[in-house]
């Protein structure tokens, strides 16, 4: 029995559509469709339309906002809490922050067509890699409306033709959006179906957009972790996922004492709701005394709640103890698993073991051992000496992500435009045939 | 109810084992742990296995044709099919061949450890990605025994550990050659589950290695089409296949017609039962009257059985009419639908209609159409002016290949070393914390 039966959501029973397989198909055939005319369109008319979206975004500013507080009316009405509110609700300055991103997506590079290592063979051709759009999108998220705008972007830059299913309690937000991104596309003479909003709140377009292969290459979903594995285990279409982020520091004896207790601090404190926040510290038993006091007062600083193990509640003294689920845990708050290790090697196994391979820092001044961690760890990202809050794409210059990928295959680590084309290889000759 | 529920093939009914989920674990949790010990393997160990590989195969030779002979006799008995005894058997040429094809792997360069991109952000960190081992790799195949060794030599040179599940018909060669491959990986000082040969023929092994998501990083089947969709359709680890090849040669009216006649006979005719042999020729109409009749003389020659469209039907007379079915055949034999297309964008429509995304080429000597062909037709690989038989690892360079994936995310085309590595990021820092 799927997980997406047909079940419309509470939030918004209004939006029904009769058939919702018939009806997805449809979404599916017109993005094929747009798909095919995508993979020739040039730069400046994707840029084109992209800006022609800022625009639009800046004119329907009053009725977007009309429709978020529709949305926040029904969401507060139906007992939403006041963190998923919170998400959902669109101002003034998310709506520049939407129009400055589609700005931003136009002036980064198209990575369409690049060829890469063109070389000739005996033979006498020559062969090269072509950078190519993957084709159809799906896109399934939750509450947050600018979701839609972002995602569109990035699809649309990246020649592929995507369907998005955002959160039925955003629904008059989206389809405001969908609007200034129809009149966009216009505009710069592209097919309108390059993106499409999916308008049923029903349920059931979730499974039916995760089983159509022949319509969608590739569903990515952002979100909790229950809706990716559900999204997972149930898609015919490939997934690009992005699981949780259990991410570790572990500080070296051989580590500067100032950089680690400035990296530890930043890892924890600097967000609490990210991905890529710290959330199990590993000390270097040689250290550990001089090193977990300061620790420990630069957290209470912050507010933060320890946990150890026995070695590290030996020198704290009253902290609770960690628990082996303490170990897998993704707090995603001011909670911090600590635990002594002896040495690097521990540091590894522990890491992946307990760890999810997202990312993972090592604090060290010793050359062979930053160089043993970064080949060892096998993580999304591996850092040496700095925080592990910096693996995000735009802090690794991709420009814009769309995800973290925990994935080993094809996308790997933030995925911006390059992550959402894939490579075909290209063969040029003059006339050659195979002896 | 699963197509791998227990069941011992009738081949061999002798090699059971009592739990196979439990074993398959075993098998799972040592090549996890191999894969991490790999993951630092150096180069000139995982060539010193290689080596030693080839040494104990050349070595061993009498015991491994006595193991393959007592498969062929089975075979004989059970009444296998003059094909597949043919794919079974091995002989001196074929030992040297594999021989060989060790010694050329380890001539290959290692991709483990390549960072690319290393570059400097504006707050101090530099970002890279370093190509590392994808972790564990299950390969299921059909009864060709080499295949073992050479699935074995790629992955351990790529630094993987692989779990290998060959056909049961050829149970006996399999095993005399991987104790070749165990004593090569022990001379070498490198972990013997490395590459980890199924010895059960029970069929429920498949089922287990294609859903430890936990033990298996990629699954990679190599095989017919229907053990392909079954492990797709099953899989819950990651799947890497590579489905049919419906490829296309389109003849443009703008093509120099002696090369077009070259490159279209040798595309269908050099060898019929590979994947990127050419299944449909598109021959566009203003050059239809002209070449047809020198084609089909041609083919005649080679015993090519035609089929075609009215429009085709017409300039050659009597030929079967291709139907729809004939569109989307891989015939893999002397068989060949032609179909009159007017122009390129007719026979694009075609190609994205009715092929496979595996090979495609066109015969032009025009600039603008050669271009655009390159763009459009989404194929694994796009060619102008040669023959779709180049499409191989061994014509594209890479030196050897594990199979050609129809897939787009991750490999696309042929694999090779590189398609079994994946990317992390990596930071290196100096203290830099995120603000």
């Amino acid at each position: 029995m799927s997980d997406f039966a047909s079940q419309t959501e509470p939030a918004a029973a209004a939006h029904e559509i009769g058939d919702v397989d018939a009806y997805m198909v449809r979404l599916g055939k017109a993005a094929r469709m747009a798909a095919t005319q995508m993979r020739r369109a040039v730069t400046a008319d994707k840029n084109g339309a992209l800006l022609a979206m800022a625009d639009h975004l800046q004119r329907d500013r009053v009725a977007v906002l009309a429709a978020n507080a529709e949305d926040l009316a029904r969401g507060r009405e139906s007992g939403l809490d006041a963190a998923l509110l919170d998400r959902l609700a669109l101002d003034d300055a998310r709506l520049d922050a939407m129009i400055e991103g589609l700005r931003q997506v136009a002036a980064l590079p198209d990575p369409v067509g690049e060829i890469d290592g063109l070389h000739a063979r005996p033979s006498g051709i020559q062969v090269g890699q072509m950078r190519v759009p993957l084709g159809v999108i799906g896109i399934i998220y939750e509450s947050r409306p600018n979701v839609t705008m972002e995602a569109a972007s990035l699809c649309l830059k990246s020649g592929n033709a995507c369907i998005l299913r955002g959160g039925s309690e955003a629904w008059a937000s989206n389809a405001a959006i969908a609007s200034c991104i129809r009149s966009g596309l216009r505009e710069a003479g592209l097919p309108e179906a390059t993106v499409q909003v999916v308008s049923t709140t029903d349920r059931a377009a979730v499974g039916c957009l995760i089983s159509m292969p022949e319509y969608v290459d590739v569903i990515i979903p952002r979100g909790g972790k229950s809706l990716i594995e559900r999204v997972s285990r149930e898609a015919s279409v490939p997934v690009i996922k992005h699981l949780d982020g259990v991410c570790h520091v572990y500080i070296d004896a051989t580590a500067d004492p100032e950089k680690a207790l400035a990296i530890a601090v930043n890892a924890k404190t600097q967000r609490y709701g990210t991905c890529n926040t710290m959330e199990t510290l590993l000390v270097d038993a040689p250290v550990s005394e001089s090193l977990l006091p300061r620790l420990a007062a630069a957290y209470a600083e912050h507010g933060v709640a320890l946990r150890g193990c026995d070695r590290t509640r030996a020198v704290l003294g009253d902290i609770p103890v960690a628990s082996e689920e303490d170990w897998y845990a993704e707090y995603l708050a001011p909670v911090l698993a600590i635990r002594v290790v002896d040495g690097i090697e521990a540091a590894i196994e522990h890491i992946e073991r307990y760890g999810s391979h997202h990312t993972d820092a090592i604090i060290t001044d010793h050359y062979g051992l930053a160089r043993r961690f970064m080949a060892e760890v096998d993580s999304s990202s591996v850092i040496v000496n700095a925080s592990t809050r910096f693996a995000d794409g735009f802090e690794y210059g991709l420009g814009a992500e769309i995800g973290i990928s925990t994935d080993k295959l094809h996308a790997r680590g933030p995925v911006g435009l390059e992550g959402l084309t894939t490579r075909k290889y290209v063969v040029l000759g003059d006339g050659q045939v195979r002896r």
